[in-house]
């Protein structure tokens, strides 16, 4: 098993690597210098870049005519999220009935505030996404699929569940993809996205998470939990739309505070974008917040 | 229940204002220019200052004649302490064999850690502590009763769980203390530390979760994670020992990080510290490290 484990990520290291390179020569920075951060950011204004990006996977683009209908097409795209551990009734209020008044995908919570989030969202469209293993990833892999199922029995529409990043950074990639897997398999058909938690991760290591995520058939990859070092980046969605393909879903977190940022996620390859500043992203303006 | 747990609390907290005032008035501060902190830290010092906080639930001071000494003596309060969600087999590996080495309590570990740690343990006589709902404390009683039954399976010799800090805010104080019975009872005879992540809360909130814990059967409060908000302080650590009163714990943790900053907290009334820079700890250095 560890062998087979070890073959797989191998090879799709190797193929990630050679498409990266490939891609870099295809596509260089065209932007203008005031549009130009040098991250690639260019590709939201452009057009033919953006198209560019999204045939190499890189999901909807929300670049639609006019300011007013970006951000409402934004909406969609975002997990409206409040994880501080303080955030009482009150807090979980305001976000569920902002998500209903605003249109976002979802609000992304605690496992412990699924049931009170999916009560008020009643009726609304709007998703109830639970956390799991979060945020450090660390608990055994039966109490991640056990607060997996409680969610679920909560009412829980999708987890976001935390990878084991110990078990990664010991190189024992077996753990890894056997507590992905027992996630996966305790949300049954409700849809797993899988923090990797890309900021305390070497890229070979971000490529392996993604791999055995994909492998483990979650339905997504997720940069960041927003409580560990750093947050989403363009190179990082990126990369993990790269690993993931077309058919796998890649959510950006962590630090997505206005249109612009989340634009460029979307241009990259993000597919679903978590933030608390959701209601800021969507009116036009930028917040302090630092998820 | 509600209103059972309202009059517990109130009578409480009106007995602990009571006791403070009291205490702050008989012990004013006596130290010299160069010792006094303003913080009270001058009772380490000050043999008839520790004596008088040790009557008052101090537990055991540490304070015996020489550096040597009270370097040793402070080793068997301390859980030695690896929560980084990247910590790799050698960190942990590491923890264990320091902890042998310098006859620590404990190592204190996140739960998917606690078998490896345990077999590592083996005929040491060091206990295996397991952080139970960590850092956030925000998923259901449930799956936090699933994590601390299976940490003990694992091997884990005591459990130390993070209280529902939001249900705390919103002052639904049934499911705080239902909370922490539902660790309480799932451990058995195991003990149970809770943490109230002192930090977010205030004076009165500490009280009150201080009072709950007591009333739950909790072995020992515990001031801090090490990922929210600040860490252990005297102040904390005085207010807490006034809550629980001599026959409950009180565990100072997040920050401490030479022997001095440690026998202060013993003086203040801590009966366990945890802290990641032990071994500095008793070495008689500083650490640098942020627990």
């Amino acid at each position: 098993m560890s062998r087979d484990v070890d073959r797989v990520v191998d090879a799709v290291a190797r193929k990630v690597k050679l498409r990266l390179v490939s891609e870099l020569r295809n596509t260089p920075c065209r932007a203008g210098k005031e549009e130009c951060t040098g991250e690639g950011l260019c590709a939201v204004r452009r057009p033919d870049d953006a198209k560019a990006i999204q045939r190499a996977g890189g999901g909807r683009i929300g670049a639609s005519p006019g300011i007013g209908a970006v951000r409402q097409d934004l909406a969609q795209y975002i997990d409206h999220t409040l994880l501080k551990p303080e955030a009482a009734h009150d807090d979980l209020v305001k976000i569920c009935d902002e998500a209903r008044q605003f249109g976002f995908a979802s609000v992304c919570v605690n496992s412990a505030n699924v049931r009170f989030c999916k009560d008020r969202l009643k009726g609304t469209g709007v998703m109830t996404v639970a956390v799991v293993g979060f945020p450090l990833g660390a608990m055994t892999s039966h109490a991640k699929a056990f607060e997996t199922k409680q969610a679920i029995r909560d009412g829980a529409d999708e987890i976001d569940m935390v990878i084991n990043l110990g078990a990664l950074k010991s190189r024992d990639l077996v753990t890894v993809f056997d507590d992905i897997a027992a996630v996966v398999n305790a949300a049954r058909r409700v849809p797993v996205k899988v923090i990797i938690e890309a900021g305390a991760l070497s890229d070979e290591e971000k490529i392996i998470a993604c791999s055995l995520s994909k492998a483990a058939h979650a339905a997504f990859v997720k940069t960041s939990t927003g409580f560990g070092p750093g947050g989403a980046t363009l190179d990082d969605v990126r990369l993990m739309r790269s690993v993931v393909g077309a058919d796998t879903g890649v959510k950006a977190s962590g630090g997505v505070r206005n249109a612009e940022a989340a634009d460029a996620m979307v241009a990259a390859g993000a597919t679903r974008i978590g933030a608390s500043a959701s209601v800021a992203i969507v009116k036009g303006e930028t917040s302090k917040s630092s998820y």
